[in-house]
């Protein structure tokens, strides 16, 4: 049995080293069309930062390595032009020459390819993707070489991460956006707060604009914006999306999915059931939405490519789909995400609540504890998790891993209130902060609380017959808070409660929610009608910048 | 309706605010028979050495915050004496009077008692249990009047961080422990570690002994052990464990649980539907064993309170059950677990394997990556995961609240390894350690591997006919290695293999398990019967200590 892996990167050498273990009598090789195979990609941006020193440190598994205690050959700048599925052939094109190889399975891992436009300069040898150690490499000479300014085109997590690094490494760093939003895969609200951090870190943002063209003769002097604006630069980053690299699986006449992701079943495989795909190329079955997806990340290619590697030599391994789990850190600021936002829940037609937690990451008494926010995506009626996003500096993984799992295993706001999470000051709450979020969410299913999002609450403050009632404490309020609210601190409410019109709507927040829902708990069993607004000034303020 | 709760901490406090947001016009009333309500009792350990500056940030709510923003009565010094069920009342003892009191629904949450064992001087103003705001005043006060030396009874929870605080604060402090294993509530193997560390900080550590009595005038001067040994000390810390406080629900008739604790329903009502009961003196559902248990935690007492709050206020909440979950941090060890412990799972006769995985807390490639080892309990067949225990430094506490996650979602080692977790290498590695160890035991129950553990290897190498495999490089084995292991580097396996006399049964272990296991599917696969050492080395030497 001959099996032969497309590439060799996360996806290509999980799926080669485990096909050897599962079968230790195949010849199995790896062709790989760069010059080194197994990298950590994801590293790429902290080597262009400096934080990992070493290239050598992003070489996981050397060809050597894969010979001698995998007996797996790799084959390095031998790139794949053609399959013949029916023939079960390859042709390879090597620096020496063409050739054809013979495979009884095939495993397709050629990734996902970075979009580089065609504009003018875009060949300039200062425009970079952040793809292969050669690019870092090469972004790490001409950093060394003395360049001090960069524009970074796109805020996806590869352009954030690469901008961050550029400013660790002291250069003039702008990122131009062509959308309004940085990190498009989170609710708006999450990525303001990141692009202010971003905005404080030192780098310049431009929303709206792509670019017309790169100016320079032999090196990068300017690029230009689609509104004309010319802006001086050393290095260009291109940072705008990745493609999948299907062609080869459509020479070979394999099905593409409606994502333009290879499609494959759970084992796996393509519609030719001897050919195999894994990682970037495919596309994933969303566990939350039922729809299949691009999701190009590091962890699922790992796995994908286990299981396909698996299969292709005789053993039996599923994978089950994908949530979109992901995290960034941009200098303090870490935000995160699973399952669905509030756009992919809308946009998926499900019957869905938000709700707002700010929390603290461990025991406020303890010190060190740092703020965090919370929001769930939930289904109105079961409780359903959805979805969920988090925003802090400290203990943001960790949550938002235990929200994964939770809604990996389908679990509702009502489980949330009663998991057994570990608990000591150091490293938690007695109600830590998912569990805190899902009583908050609990609380709204059942209807012991009626809220407005922070969103909602900028349209309804406008309208007549609202009140916005600000529950904190007189300093609180006189420091900052939202227009046109009044301010009865929770404390005086049962004595000054009769001030408030009854006939109005009052829509209740103080700094996280807490206060708040204490005053909506009483006003609502006073006959007011009432809507707390849910995760207060905190939430309101990842959006809206209020004046002070 | 009135409302009369028992009891002002972890429980009480929390019952006593969610019956409130129920229910504005309920009277509210917390009978405290201590000096203070609603304290950080979990934190008291920490204020003793220190992280903790201040009193009163160990004070989370104030009799006078009660008053004012929940209109809550908290009666300091007011100690229940005496329930009388069909009356409804309750006999109060006041600083100042004994009176009656009536109630329409009450809520016990009296918490459990530090033990004290009836030994000649236990009643020495230097004996203390930590159990309360003045126990740990009290113990900072000895502490700046020039305290030096201090004995610690008991290895629990309590016990560890109270000796680890007086380390800190530079006492001399010794530890006793009346059985062989300090954190009793842990496999063995996780405990040896922790007590090696606490040796390393400088902690002497007496184990097979107890007090037999305190010897000193006016104050401590020595212990004396039950061997007759005597210890001089300035300072006694009894953390011998904690009793259920139910007298009192033993006086209204009450039924009390198996496991020693008050019996509530989920709704943690009592066998009298006009009494509730949280905290410390209830027993509470196992979710894996399904048996009662009694686990003094704060999260679940904080669980417990809200839920009886609002059931004795007219609402409607459930309270699950607990699956054990728990963290220590001592010095720059952690050590948690969550679900059954390979002992437990024992006791409730489950058919189980468990599984070590030795992994890094992050993508080793990012600086600050910091081992840990992951031990998974499953059943076998299912897989479905029973219990989990984690040692390391760093991200221990996320790897626990994600399993116990896992487990009260009754997921099992194959949906670890789907598992969609976040991914960045400051965060996580592509495979998450938690994945990691999911993979490892569903390849155990798939059959891909066999396996012994550490302990089964111990005893099977006194075996004749039994070959131990050490598959490390020369240099690894030439440092330490177990006492009679052969060596074959995994990378020479393919060309040595026959060294090995095909008649015998291979043990192979490496430094973590990952090596051993390509060379026991390589062995496999080529006919020998062969077992690989699950986690390897280091787990090997967790519990036995290997001469160099």
């Amino acid at each position: 049995m001959k099996i032969v892996v497309i590439g060799g990167v996360a996806a290509g050498a999980s799926a080669a080293t485990k096909a050897r273990r599962v079968n230790e009598n195949a010849e199995i090789i790896i062709l790989e069309k760069g010059p080194y195979v197994s990298f950590a990609n994801c590293g790429l941006p902290y080597y262009v930062g400096g934080d990992i020193k070493k290239k050598d440190n992003l070489l996981l598994v050397t060809p050597e390595l894969f010979k001698k205690r995998f007996r797996i050959e790799v084959r390095l700048h031998h790139e794949v032009v053609a399959i013949d599925a029916k023939e079960k052939t390859i042709t390879v094109q090597s620096p020496e020459n063409s050739y054809k190889e013979h495979y009884d399975k095939l495993i397709i891992a050629t990734g996902a390819e970075p979009v580089k436009p065609s504009l003018p300069g875009i060949d300039l040898p200062q425009v970079f993707t952040v793809s292969t150690v050669p690019d870092a490499e090469s972004i790490v000479e001409h950093l060394a070489a003395g360049a001090q300014a960069a524009v970074v085109v796109g805020g996806g997590f590869i352009g954030l991460e690469t901008a961050e690094a550029l400013l660790q490494k002291g250069v003039n760093t702008t990122l131009i956006q062509r959308s309004q939003q940085l990190a498009k895969n989170f609710d708006v609200e999450f990525s303001r707060p990141l692009e202010r951090h971003l905005q404080e870190l030192g780098c310049k943002l431009v929303f709206g604009q792509s670019l017309s063209k790169i100016i320079g003769e032999e090196k990068v002097e300017a690029v230009e914006l689609t509104d004309g604006r010319q802006l001086p630069t050393d290095l260009v980053i291109m940072a705008v999306g990745v493609r999948p690299r299907v062609q080869l699986a459509q020479i070979a006449g394999l099905q593409i999915g409606q994502s333009g992701g290879i499609l494959v079943n759970a084992a796996m495989q393509t519609s030719d059931p001897f050919i195999y795909a894994a990682g970037d190329v495919v596309e994933s079955l969303h566990l939350v939405s039922g729809r299949k997806v691009r999701i190009p990340l590091a962890g699922s290619a790992n796995k994908q490519g286990r299981v396909a590697g698996a299969n292709a030599a005789g053993g039996k391994l599923l994978f089950k789909g994908v949530l979109g789990t992901a995290i960034i850190k941009v200098g303090k600021l870490t935000i995160a995400r699973t399952g669905l936002s509030e756009k992919e829940a809308q946009e998926a037609g499900k019957d869905y609540f938000v709700s707002y937690s700010p929390l603290n990451s461990h025991a406020s008494y303890y010190p060190g504890a740092q703020g965090m926010i919370i929001k769930l995506v939930a289904e109105n009626f079961t409780g359903r998790l959805l979805g969920a996003q988090i925003i802090g500096s400290l203990g943001v993984d960790k949550r938002i891993d235990v929200l994964a799992t939770a809604i990996y295993a389908g679990l509702s706001v009502f489980d949330l209130e009663n998991l057994d999470l570990a608990y000591a000051p150091p490293y938690g709450a007695a109600k830590d902060p998912v569990i805190m979020s899902g009583m908050i969410a609990a609380n709204i299913v059942r209807g012991e609380i009626k809220q407005v999002t922070p969103q909602q609450l900028e349209e309804l403050k406008k309208q007549a017959g609202i009140v916005v009632l600000d529950v904190r404490a007189r300093e609180e309020f006189a420091k900052e808070a939202i227009e046109g609210a009044v301010n009865i601190p929770v404390d005086e409410l049962r004595s000054r409660y009769e001030e408030i019109d009854p006939e109005k709507t009052i829509l209740i927040y103080c700094r996280s929610g807490y206060r708040s829902y204490l005053a909506s708990r009483f006003l609502q069993q006073k006959g007011y009608k009432v809507f707390n607004v849910s995760g207060g000034f905190l939430a309101y303020k990842m959006d809206v910048q209020v004046k002070k």
